[in-house]
């Protein structure tokens, strides 16, 4: 068990009557990941309105702004107990043993065109051994075919687009992840998060596979270990889980995220090829 | 109420050992939408496993197919209770009113690319008071738009490519209605079904908007009473709602799908104009 | 006659010998385009190439820079002869008549897929008259639905890009006439060029319709009048007109343009309604 | 020297006055491949117009048919005189020193968006030698990651596609070889021919890349040796060389296509390692 420290302040300029669905505060719904103490603070102290969406039970405050500058504060310590497995021991599950909540997560979605990647996916991935390491494999070759290049993809970049274009953010990263693992029926979902020392700091996005009985953690831009990462929100892809919605209009000023280790906690490891780590939920 | 008995046939020839998840029967989750009696008779009497997938608990079984021929034979008798409304009572939910479970249906999906589409439907739609009938507007939109015409879409067609190329079958009809709802702060998801006297006798696509508190049907194709419409599933778009999902190799070698009314119900609209019809969660 | 003085001051910071291909002096194979004066003056004062490229023998120059700055000033008089007509006597050519060197100009390109929005022309402008007023209805539809809205698109943008997302500059407004010209069976090429006048002062992008045995001017932004046009270069879209191509490494320091009318000409009309502008080949 | 046989027949219903354009005919503009011999009959004997267009002259037949069947009917012998030259002598030529008739050909187009693919193109094969072995490279990088799949594609398909979707036909080959030449700064362009024995017997698809002074033959299908290719037409992609353009209505009943040897010539090399098959305009 290690503590970690995060911290997310984001401020907007709001010029009209606006609706805000923020969702930047640590899942409550994971054995693994103890919230100690959180505090979200909105500049006025306008109305919220706390609630869990999806199926993943993400935590979703909804305010409505009215003109003016907002400032959303969050700050929580958290209590990871990561559960750590050798890879060797971990397969994939055959597809007519998948539990039914795994499903909808083999299905293509908004950013993870897995249907189109059917063939490309065999012809990399389909003569490995169906486990743990053939989900590694694929980060690897995400991590060194794709260029972490920030500015190159917008909201509307696809796992297809970042294939052809080779360049990306961590978003786009997970979501070739996801498709790839889709395609070879590997059922996977998006995770939006608090990253450990994160350089730069900022928020990021990885994803789960299902393997085995247990969805396991998964970063192919290699920049934090899995076991130091904090889930907000998780869904099919990244159109499930943006720090903000908004339904009006605000301009962002400022935004600051943090992560930091509060105790000596696993030293983790920025590739998953001798460690892996599962989420459970609660 | 009236009564409707719908039927479905599929045969597959299956060369290798192949798991289909099948998705034919009608919904067990709606208040409006008894089942009756229902049979699902697979030949060769193979093992199955009946599950219920998904935030819309679709009725789904998996079988697993050695080689030979399978078929799959539907038959069921319902009861359906269409909750019927006046259209200009019902208004669009104010997005900071809606309701956390209808939130994932403003996100874009695999053929639903509503952030793609803001700007034209803001263009076609925004101007119009943000009621029901503005969702019918949408609908009549894309019948004088659309041509439909089978056979020149598959299964990657979204949304933005029915815009371009004009043409399309039930369920593109269905992803751009979704598309453009989304696209306005309307909460839409996608339903397959059984549609009563549908020419020619197949499988139907359309869809639910969430408006005044509930869901209420749309088919913007025109070819079917949406009073005699049967869900068999519901979720983002397509993608979450295949007859049958197929894990290894089946070729389709027949297809029958049937629905007939039983009772002399209430006529139904094709269109929606004079009758809102809304569906509820049992 | 008018005469027009035009300007392009293009400064690059060259890291790496580096080949530029420079697009920026007004065509010399159109009769109606006289350059009284001009003068290309590269600082430093490196070796250069001049070309004539294309079957629009566009006026290439082309230098090999190596690391430092690099600025490119550009200057010209040029005598305006715009043959104007009177638009109802403006026919489309019958298919069977086009001349052999217009057929290239009826296949899709890079950014006007023509081939994609055959249905969309056809039921948008299919039932007009097959004359000069049907691509002024089309360059006015362009007007009306899409916003001219600079930094919304990219050098990735096509004109099916901007028919769903609704906005472009003026490229993107020339690319989507020519698809729809393309799609009706009316050749219609790229023209890049200064425009009298423009705000804000910058090339301007706009195309040519070839109609009753003439190349016929038209600007769908309607932000200059077409017998003001000077044309640097053409081809089957901006792919083949670009200002500067780049092999090596250049970064855009800083650009000015203008085009200034050094006589009181014809006024011109922004829109095509009352003049139909021609150009010549010389 | 040696001598083909080429033949092609094509039949159309008419439904309604139609015009075709057709480009069977062998080229004319190759003083490597001389016509000893051609007939292209129409049956019935309507009026036809012979002409050449496009900057690489392909020989197009125009006919205005109306309703009822049509036969096409195009034999031809031909004399052809491959440049065959020794791989390691050729090299690409530097971008400063491109001829300008060669520069249209770095161009993106309909179906090679090259200006999508530079990273990628770099990134596999960016670091090796810049020679006639790079292009080579190219067509065994086609080679073994696209299979060859008829039908998997469509007249809408680009170079991007086939290279998510990794099958395609001979068309498609051929986009993503031009595609990647391009991206590295090759000119390359795109032709339609006959192929000697192709199995099964059709039209073929392949390009020539210009390097060294010279354009070169490839066919990354490796289906028919390089020195039996016969050229009807070339363009920037297959959208400037169909072997019909129809204008109005026309349903294709039959289509054979045959080519034969006549002499025992060269063997020729599926594959370009051994020798490399110049092309020369005449």
């Amino acid at each position: 068990m290690h503590k970690i420290r995060v911290n997310a302040n984001l401020t907007y300029e709001v010029n009209q009557p606006t609706t805000l669905l923020l969702n930047v505060a640590a899942a409550k719904n994971l054995a693994h990941q103890a919230v100690d103490w959180e505090n979200l603070t909105i500049t006025p102290d306008i109305s919220r309105d706390d609630m869990v969406v999806g199926s993943e039970k993400n935590s979703i405050t909804r305010v409505c702004a009215g003109p003016g500058t907002v400032e959303i504060e969050y700050s929580a310590i958290l209590s990871l107990s990561p559960i750590t497995e050798s890879p060797p021991s971990i397969d994939q599950t055959d597809f007519k043993f998948l539990p039914p909540e795994t499903l909808p997560y083999l299905n293509p979605s908004r950013y993870c065109e897995a249907d189109k990647l059917t063939r490309f996916a065999m012809a990399e991935f389909g003569a490995m051994v169906q486990n743990f390491e053939r989900v590694t494999a694929i980060c690897d070759w995400i991590y060194s075919h794709i260029e972490y290049c920030g500015g190159t993809t917008t909201s509307l970049t696809t796992s297809c687009d970042v294939l052809l274009q080779r360049t990306g953010v961590c978003r786009d990263f997970a979501h070739l992840g996801i498709s790839f693992c889709r395609a070879l029926g590997i059922p996977a979902r998006y995770v939006s998060g608090y990253a450990r020392d994160l350089e730069p700091a900022d928020f990021h996005g990885f994803f789960e596979a299902y393997l085995s009985g247990r969805w396991y953690l998964f970063d192919p831009t290699r920049m934090a270990p899995t076991d130091g990462l904090v889930r907000i929100g998780a869904g099919r892809d990244a159109a499930d889980t943006p720090f903000a919605t908004i339904w009006g209009h605000a301009s962002l000023l400022k935004k600051t995220v943090s992560a930091k280790a509060l105790t000596e906690g696993p030293l983790g490891q920025n590739a998953n090829d001798e460690q892996a780590v599962a989420v459970s939920t609660a």
